[in-house]
């Protein structure tokens, strides 16, 4: 298997001051996604977990409802990259044959691109968490628990980390790779085949909050996303259609919730926990 | 036009305590590029500096070589996005129709992702930089002026920044964008409309550099890229084949040169400075 970091020789320049040294960076190849032999898209991701990656990429495509729909998933390793090779069950393979016959052909009605534009936005379902709450002081301990545990961030310090918190069982599941989009994807994929329901637990990650890992942790059903940085305001109305309760700028004790602030039980950290088991 | 931000209420909870606030938080938009009336792509981007975006987009896409094969851009705002509409030369717009028309269906040999995975790493052309050279306080002094003139990032906290430094003449372009690749794109479409030449100057990003924008900058033609934080494998690769000065970790009076370290001169930026004028 291709290694996820590689050490690289650099010059260190301080002060005007040059010296020679070296750096672990993180290995970034292109993956790509074929099903039933044709290729669907290519990522450029760090090589590893490759079949959770397939599942969540899988889901957040809309090519599957369940992971039980794969079959198979094959990685064949290339020289220039890695081609995971998907077999999907006869009922969505089908499905996906005849999505792809629909799409062929340069997008869009002829004249303008707003029927693009609008699969872009395309809504995301809504959240059905069974009355899930939190304490704030469960979010800082999530929070905490992604930047201790993220192993490849701490050699490299260039990639994103995605985790899944369950209150009163921890990290359940880490994901790390170079894009942000991908390191959830793989989170996805991990909580999938470990079978954790997610409306019972927090998703965390490292990165910014554009409408995009908004959407990919409201298919998952996770009721609650919480990111080191800022969301956008697209991420916002979106988390408000999709139910999610979307908590930005969570550094050290503090953090901002932009919507369905409601599942955050103040200082009740403990009686949350202990009704929740 | 629509804003770049907008404020949005939060719950702001420190150490437990919860206090309601106010955020400016970033805009993101899908944004559409259609070029004959057939949308090529869509992008989720901060909505400004549109037509500098349509011009980087589509020479980082390789749709055109040269400005002028654009002969005009017209934005069309709708409730969910942006399309842009994009008038190509007659040349330009039958070698896209063509390329697209080879493009259609599923992509792959049918059998493998091989043909697409070297598709998404394709050759990067070397730089003709004309014996640029450049001091290490002239890198320090275009990060700092990067840091300082991104008037979104400090509104918002939450938006990439990529500029155009030119020895003796300072930041001369800047762009922004909640993309990192959109911010990119946006900056070489100004440096492209605003003149100046490629290879007299240093790209600046706040950014990760992967290799997509490793790629963007050798395609403009600079012949140094430097950003605060740390490059992949790949970016370096590449950076390598495309005879790019590739500087990462940029921060203070700090910094780390990759490749073509030959182009730093060190403690001469006076020197560099009068020989360049």
């Amino acid at each position: 298997m291709m290694p996820s970091s590689r050490p690289f020789a650099s010059l260190q320049v301080r002060g005007g001051e040059p010296r020679t040294g070296s750096r672990m960076v993180p290995e970034e190849v292109p993956v790509a996604f074929s099903y039933g032999g044709s290729t669907h898209a290519v990522m450029m991701a760090t090589p590893d977990n490759l079949e959770d990656f397939a599942l969540g990429f899988s889901l957040a495509e809309g090519i599957i409802n369940r992971a039980d729909q794969v079959i198979s998933i094959e990685p064949i390793e290339a020289d220039t990259g890695i081609d995971l090779q998907i077999t999907l069950e006869d009922q969505t393979a089908e499905a996906l044959t005849s999505r792809r016959r629909r799409m062929a052909g340069p997008v869009g009605c002829g004249l303008c691109g707003i029927e693009s534009i609008e699969q872009a936005t395309r809504p995301v379902p809504a959240i059905a968490d069974h009355g899930f709450c939190i304490g704030s002081g469960e979010i800082v301990e999530a929070m905490g628990l992604l930047g201790n545990q993220q192993v490849l961030n701490r050699e490299t310090r260039a990639v994103h980390g995605a985790g899944f918190y369950i209150p009163g069982q921890g990290l359940v599941a880490l994901r790390e790779d170079v894009g942000r989009h991908n390191a959830l994807d793989k989170l996805v994929g991990a909580v999938l085949r470990g079978g954790w329901t997610p409306s019972t637990g927090v998703v965390v990650v490292t990165s910014r909050l554009s409408v995009e890992i908004v959407q990919k942790a409201a298919i998952l059903g996770s009721p609650v996303l919480a990111a080191i940085s800022v969301p956008t305001a697209l991420a916002i109305r979106t988390a408000e259609q999709a139910g999610l309760t979307l908590i930005g700028i969570a550094r050290g004790d503090e953090f901002e919730v932009f919507t369905r602030a409601d599942r955050l039980i103040e200082g009740a950290e403990r009686h949350v926990a202990q009704s929740y088991r």
